[in-house]
Parts: structure tokens; sequence; C-alpha cells
């Protein structure tokens, strides 16, 4: 079927890549003339602003925002409310607050659009493996997109199959998308993976930091063991508990970097982290591995803080205690 | 090539049978006589003590103990150092302490005995995609047993492998097994696995817990959702960046019971959670993901803590608060 | 001066007590009758509607409201303002979030009148020990008001003076009450506040729950200590680090009821615990401690958790391990 | 009566001038012939080794060793016991781990010798203030040297006492020392306090980030407030909840210093709130704050650690994220 695409970035630029792939025919935005270009020459329709995306796409049309959460969002959806007809439906891709979700349906519907939220998970190995989908809005609209998922979604391979899985379960979910509700509903299922994905992270990065320093010099010379981190990682994913796309990730990166010497240990967090602090608030869930998670990416970014002077200062007040150097 | 077992329980009965599906022969023994049994007509040996045991091996013998940790596996050690002979091997295939392991191996070797520590994840699928070794020991005695643990491994099996894993880098990782170091550098491993393997369970017991409440009744109707729970963890096994296998399981169990309630939820720990923590205070490496993940394990299995109620107190004494219920 | 106030509850009773108790005056409403008839016959004016309270006051009015905070504050206070003349002052003492402070003062301000936010701390303490105030509002407005706040503070009395303070310091502090900023930073370093008793308190919870505990079955007969915490609580209120009007608290409780049976440990939040959390997302300040305290109160309040029998269920999933019971 | 003193430092001399100060003679003795010298000239009796010391004391003897914890500690302890006879104490007042204290009071029992361990709050206030202390060993010892734990102890002060405690109550809580129970129990309470002060002092130092942030450039000019941070410490002893001695340091560190530029951040740990953690995992207690304040101060000694490097990679693997700088 036939979809715009706003948002040439590299996500959105490669859904439209494995749209084509399988068929279908994109007309596509941006305001980098660049990446319209680029396109272009891979067979999308390039247009040169949204008046054009929309004069370009047959009724009921289907528009795929993929920008920036926040203002860019917004702003374009809006304009895009502005341009479209009766019936025509607005997705949006990126990485959208759900309450926003839940708002901008309720003020589309008033202009009889629809909205349908995507919570995207791949990153740049979509292209090639597909897109895990978590789709918000309501099931007409949902399945009338239907086409657009099931191709970019990575369907069954190889991977296999969930044992006593009812035969009446919706069979998307095998394929890697589901509808898991109305508007807003696929952005928290998405805000929520983000948040367990900052745990399990945090978990590797805290296992991994003990095997590195067991050989530290602090330690008495008959304790230290002089491990190997990139065989550890690599046998980890032979079977073991701990097996997962974190660990092969992670087995890749200290292949060719053991000391992890590129990086600097400067850990940016994304809206959804917090979010999802934000929502076991409003649900008294106690959530204290994703909050620690968030917060020791907090802390990454900062030599020292304000609060660990704080200590130092009340130590040296009941006791005269002197800091200690940075090891 | 030949192996004694001590300790045919669940683990120790699957590397027996695992072992001679792979043409090795094994001496077993175990103070329950109908496991003896049990795998002598699979075609193991079996003997009525250790004594037999050892009788029953070719020098350099080489004998597994799968017991439980601490003195089950202390005393039996004991006991076979007492009627091996110089040169003989044995493995501590449980869950030891590491730290056991040294002082282990340094007193077996005044005896001229060998002494290997394996670590093993796989739980009980191992019989059928094999054991994770991580094993500590000197690198001769564990190159002379790599039959044994080449058979035990899962092998290179479908799994893709690591780009940019260096020619040079050792081949057993790859298929499923390291030699990590001296005596206890194997356990100290499989220690560190553990206490990840509590990060990341913790991280999806928090969130899904967010993902099933997200439909309580004390949030305003339009704040809900009715999520399935076992489509998402589905959907999720399919490209995501959280897919593993804990995710796979949690899938399994989800799939027949979404709402969990063959579960209590009182949650046992192992020694390998506290001994990690103990591990990172020695080293001073901050793992308050971990150790909150532990913590939230001995949480589960009371009603109410002595804590709980001098909250209480307090908050009674300074403003007249009473009590809420239990929801 | 002249105060009306609105809401007679603990607060508010107290506060127009102690009020009175140094010469003001005050014209009082309640919804609940009785309370009015009450601080009546102590001295105040009662009245039967807001419009009789505004009637009742000389201008420019001050208008002390003392209501849960939410809903019942919000729609008191705007129904005040309809009422209220150019130069009156709205002051919210109550629980609410700063962030509705700025809000509404931007939005009194333009029916020109003034508003000022008022932390309270003190509890049920207050009337006899004094109110600790922080306050938010334009400087002028507080100025005025300053006769009321010095009231309710609870002066220098005999707490040692900090040394080395600046005589330029603004002498308020030391007497118990602050000018904080602009609207809203008074229920902002209140809130604040609340974050960090939420801390204190987990601390001693914690610390007291292993005390307890020391003496529990479970640990070896030789490792036991049969500990009095009353006399723990009392010795460390003389001269330890740890002493503070908490521990003050603590050793009541502990006086009387050294095991707490008194209390079930169903301990409730209320809304600055879980703000504090929300500003230091904002501004990305990480809170381990703060939010790790907010969590153990969402904890107490459950008899399981969905996530915890989660972790069971993963650990049956691949080791067949079964749950303990709850001890 | 008469004391043998070993270690003349802050803590050491100045319990022998608060003794002295009292009444009681000192016998003192310490590496640095210097201190010996200077507390000579205060009155005290300077010996020039461990002999002197007991050839100048009384039986039956009592020796006080004010050391650091560990090896000077043990040896020393050691050495005394070689030289001490039947029905002499021992009084161990430094930091030491309570299961040694169990196995030192067991192995000197076995010499005659009597064994006491203190532990001992105060800081450099003590001199002053008096010392707050915890006492494990057998009553008869402990009763024995009530003269010396009577002086040196704060005493009732002008410390409000607790309402309701019984009559029947050791009335030595009240005047600043316990005997908590058999040797060990004295340092085993001291840890639990030293791990509650580390979560307070967390607790403050978090909820004073905030504050502090709260005028960040990162916020929107309209949602920061300029904060007078030595104001708030100072306003919140004045009747709040969180009044306490760690808030009175905090007030003093501010009022010279408030953006308290003369501090790294870099925060030491002694062993007590390590060993806290390990009771409570032995004990299985959750204790996530105490561990959590723990870890932030190893965290508050490193640059940037091995696991923060390890998320960037793995960010970087699945999304092509690039690292943040250090703000």
């Amino acid at each position: 079927m036939q979809l715009g695409i706003i948002g040439l970035g590299r996500m959105g630029g490669n859904i439209a890549r494995r749209l084509m792939l399988n068929g279908h025919t994109t007309v596509v935005y941006d305001r980098n003339e660049a990446f319209v270009k680029g396109l272009s020459e891979e067979g999308a329709t390039g247009v040169a602003d949204l008046k054009a995306l929309v004069a370009g796409l047959q009724k009921p049309r289907a528009v795929w925002v993929m920008l920036p959460a926040g203002d860019p969002t917004e702003n374009t959806i809006n304009e895009l409310s502005d341009l479209l007809d009766h019936g025509d439906v607005i997705i949006d891709g990126g990485n959208t607050n759900y309450k926003d979700d839940v708002r901008r349906a309720k003020a589309l519907s008033e202009k009889g659009l629809h909205y349908v939220d995507v919570g995207t998970s791949g990153g740049v190995w979509g292209l090639e493996r597909g897109y895990c989908m978590m789709i918000g809005g309501d099931a007409a609209t949902v399945q009338r997109l239907d086409p657009i998922f099931a191709s970019l979604a990575p369907g069954l391979g190889s991977i296999p199959r969930t044992k006593d899985r009812s035969a009446a379960a919706d069979p998307r979910a095998e394929h890697g998308y589901i509808h898991a509700g109305p508007a807003g509903s696929g952005h928290f299922v998405k805000m929520i993976h983000n948040g367990i994905e900052y745990g399990m992270m945090q978990a590797f990065a805290e296992g991994f930091d003990i095997l590195k320093t067991k050989n530290s010099e602090n330690l008495a010379e008959d304790q230290r063991f002089d491990l190997n981190v990139a065989d550890i990682a690599e046998v980890w994913r032979r079977g073991s508990v701990v097996s997962s796309w974190l660990l092969d990730l992670t087995a890749d990166a200290l292949a060719t970097d053991p000391k992890l010497e590129g990086y600097s240990g400067s850990v940016a967090d994304s809206g959804e982290g917090r979010w999802t602090i934000e929502a076991a608030m409003e649900q008294a869930v106690p959530v204290p591995v994703l909050s620690t998670s968030l917060f020791a990416r907090f802390r990454s970014r900062q030599q020292s803080t304000y609060g660990d002077k704080m200590l130092s200062a009340m130590r040296f007040g009941f006791g005269g205690h002197v800091e200690t150097s940075k090891k």
C-alpha cells in the first residue's frame, strides 16, 4: 500500500527502505533536502513540503511521522491536521510520551482524523532484521494499516516459538508487532520496554565492572584474577541464563576493545526512562532497579556532585575527616 | 574419556547422561541408591560408596562433585582427598563460594591433587542444550579434561558469531566454555553471572508490574490500559532490545498464566547473589542494581518488616498519621 | 494583626490558636461547623462561609488556606479570588505542588491579588514548639505578613546557634522561617524537606530492622544478640552522630512498644515524596536514596507484587525452582 | 579509678583528657613519643612501652586500646594478653568488626582475661560533649568499669527526656551509654549506627543537590529558583522533622561555604558501612538505602566507571548513539 513518511533520519529512512523492499510505495519528506533526494533515488516519491506530501497520497491517506518527540512532532502533526481529510490517519512512530498521544488522538478525532502511535524498537538493525512494534489506536485503523506493519515487522524468523502459546492468541505478536490497545498504549508499552532495557544494561554494567576490577591493585595480590571479559561475554552467549541481545552487543564491543577505552562513560538518557518512573509513581509500583539505573546515568555525566561535596563537608564537621583523593 | 560423578540430582544426573550420549563412560555415586540404580540402567557404572568409585576409575582419575555448596561438598572433597592419588583431579561443579575454591586448591595441591572449579549454567535445559561452563584451575589439568567440557558445552550451534572476534581468541568461548583462570576464577565468573541475572530478572519484574497495574482501579478510568502481557512478552522476543532467554521464559509463563496466579511471589535467593555484593564491596564497585535486586527478594519473603512498622511509628509520632490498609 | 483562616483541621486549628496566643485576631471558617464553633469559643471570630470571612477582614486582607492539596485548595482559592479585592493576599499553607503555586500566583496577579505559599513543618507539635516555615512570594507581601510568621515560628529558643553564620545573613532563618524566593519556592523547599525526611526515616528503619533481627532463629545460636532497641534509640540521642528529632520520636515509640506490635507496617506516602523524584528527574540529579525510600513505602502496602510472582515464574522456568514460603 | 590507654590520637587523647578532668588517673602509651609527652604534661603517667604500661597499673588492671581496627589493634591485644594477669580487662574502643570481638573474647577468656568492646560515637566533639558509648562484654566487668563510662558519657544534659520511658529501664541509656550485651554487641550496635548515619547523610546530600541545581541553566528560565541553601539548612534546624546533628553540621558548613567549593566530593567510607550490609545479608534484611548510600561513596571516588563505559558501548551497538559530554 501507499504511505507518506515525514522524517528521513536513520529510523525514518530505513522504514521507507524496508517498505519499498516489500513492494509498498512511499511519499517522503524531510526538511533536509539531501535526505529526500537520496530516498528518491532509491524509489520513493520525494516532495518539498507537507502540502505536496498530502497531495501525493490517495485517500484515505496514511502519514507516518518519524521525528524527535516534543515540538518537532507536535508541530508537524498540528500542521498535518489542517491539511488532511476526514478518515485519514496520522501515525506517530517516534518516542512520544503516551500522554501526548491520548491528548492528540482525542483532538484529532474531533476533526475526523485517526491517530495511531507506534513504539518502534530495533535501532540501526531494523532495516535488516525488522522492527518490533507496539501499536496503539482504534482497531479498525490498525487493521487497515496491517500491510505496513506486517512488512516492517521481523516475522516469525528462526526464533523458537513459545511453548503453550494459545492458538487463539493474536498471531501478530509472533510476527513482531501487537495492537496494544487504544491510542497511547503503543508508546506506553514501548516506554516500559525502554525502562526495562535501562535496568538490564545497568545489571550487565555492574557485573562486568566487578569482573574487570577483580585485577585491581587495591586488592591483595592473591585475591586478584586477570579475567578476559571478551571471552566471558562470549561464553555467556552460549546457553547461560543471561544470554540476550544486549549481551551479544557487549560481546561485539569487547571483542575489539576489551578495556572500552574508546568510551568516556558519559551516558545519555532519553525521555522513556524518566516517564517509566513517573508511571510507576502514579501507579505506586516499587521500581528501585529501574530508577537506580536511570540515576546511574545522571551520575555518569558529572565529575562530582554537590551532594558528594556535602557528604565530605559533614564528615569533616563531625570527625575532622579529610577527603580521600579520586583514585 | 572416563569420569567419576558424585551427586546425581537434576544437574549431576543430566551431566552424566550428556556425557554418555557423547561416548564417555561414567562411574556414578549418590547416597540415594535409586538415583544410582536409575543411571546404571542408562549405561553408567553405579557404585555404593566413594571408595568403590575411586577403585572404578583409571589413573589419573577425574571426579566431578555435583553437590550442594557448603558442608555436603566440603565433606565429600575431604573424604575423596584421602582416597585419591597423586595426579588425580577433583572437579567441583556446584555453586561453591570461590574463596573456598582458592583454599581447597591450595590444600589439595599439597597432597599432589588437582582441583578444578566449574561454574555451570543451564539449569534444567542443559541436557538438551548443553551447559555454559566457566572453569578455574591450572591450564594443564583443564586441558586434560577438555573432552569432558567439549561434550558438555553447547557448541557453536546456530547462535550468530560475534563480529570482529579475533582469530587469535580462545576458541573454547564460542563453544560455550572458558578457562577463566586459576582455581576459584570459574566460580567467581559464575557468581557474577548470577548477580547479573538477579538484576535482569528484577528489571523485567518491575517493568511488567507497571504494565499489569496500568489497569488498576486506583487510576482514573481514562488513565487505564488493559494490556495483554503475554502478547507483550511475545512481541518483545522479536527484534526488540530486551530480547533474551529470560524473556523467552517469561513469555512461556505468561502464555499459560498471564495473571501468574500460580505463584505467591516469595522468591528465594542463593549464595551467589550475596557473594556478588560482598565482592563488589571488597573492590569498592558501586552495584546499586545488583544489591537492590537481592533485597527485593529478601522483601518478597516477608509479609511486613520491622522497619516498615518503625516508619509507621515515626509518622504517628510527628504527625499523628494513622496507617493505611494493605491494599 | 488580623488573619482569615480557612480549614480548621489539626494544622489550621493550631495555627489559629498559636496566633491568638500571640495577640493576633483571626476570622475562621471550616465546612465543619463544629470546628468553627470550637475555635470561636477560644476567641476566634467564626463565620459561616467565605463571603462572611472576606466581609469580616479589613483591607488589605490576608487569608490563610489550610486545606488538603489539590481540588479542595484549588476550588477554595478560585472562589476566594472572586471575593477578594486588589491588594489582598491569599496564603496557601498546605502541601501544594509548587508548580500549582507558580501557575496560581500568575493568574491571581492578573487580578491584582498577591499569593504566598508556605511550606509548614511541625505536625502536631507546632502549637507548642512553633512551625518551621518556608515561604514563597513577592518580598513586600511576605514582609507585610511578617508579624504572622514571626508568631508562628519557633524563634531562637534554646537551639545552639550555627557557628560562623554571617551577621549579614537573613535573621529570619534563625527564628524558624525563611523567605525562600518567588511564589512556589516555599513549597518547593518544603517538598525537598519531605523527600529528605523519607530517606532519613528509611535509614533508621533499615538499621533497626538489622538490630531487631539479630536475634532471629534463622541465625546460628552463637551469632545472635538479643538487643534492647529502646535502650539503643535512647543512647543514640546522647551525643551520637544520628541524634535527630526522628530518633527522639523513635525512642518515644520504642519506650512503650519495642516490638512495634501496634503497627502493621503499611506506610502511606504523600505527594511531596513523589514530586521530589520528579524534580530530581527534571534536573538530572541522581537520587537513589530518596527514590528507594519512596518505593519501600509502595512495597509496604502490598502483600506481594506481580513483579515478585514473575521472578518466581522465571526461576521455575530456568531451573525448576519452587518457591520458598513466606517466613 | 585508674585506666591504661594505648593510642593517643584524636580519640584516645581526648578520652584520657576527659577522664582526667573527672578525677581519674591514666597511664598512657603511644608509639609516637610526642603524644605521650604531651599528655604527660597534662597529668597522665606516660610510659615508653606496653610492659611499662602494665607495670604501672594496679590489679585488676583495665587497659583501653584506641587504635585503628585490624592489625594495629589485633597485634597490640595479642601482645597485651601475654603481659596481663588473670582478672585484668582489655577494652577495645576502636572500630573493630564485631566478629573479631567475639573471637577475641573467647580466646582471652581462656587466659582468664576479660574483654570489653566499646563502640564510641562523638568524633572531635567528644571531649566537650561526652562520648555516646555502646558496650559489649560480661555484665560484671562492664559494671566494674562503670566509673570510667559514666565519666566519658555525656550524661543527662539538657536533652529532653523520652516520654513514657519505663522507670525500670536501664538508667545508663539516658546518660549516654549502654551495656548492649555480650562481647561484640557493642561494636555491632555501633556498626549499625554508622550504617544509618550513611543513609541519613546521603538523604541530605541528595536533597540539597536538588535545591542547589534548581537554578541550573539546563532548566527553562521560568523553572529556576535561586535558593539560599545556608538559610534553608538553618531554618530546618528550627522545628522541622529533619532537624538533627547532621543538619547542624551542614548548616555550619554552608554558613561559610554555601557552594562547598572547598571540597572535591571524593568521599571515603570506613569498614562499618560495608559490615552493615554484610550483616543485613546474613539476616536477609532488605537494606536498599543503606547499601545505596555506601555505593554512592564508592562512585564518588571515581571519575568514570568501567560499567558506565559499557553502557555507552551497548548504546552505540544497538542505536549508533554517541556519548554526550560530561556536563
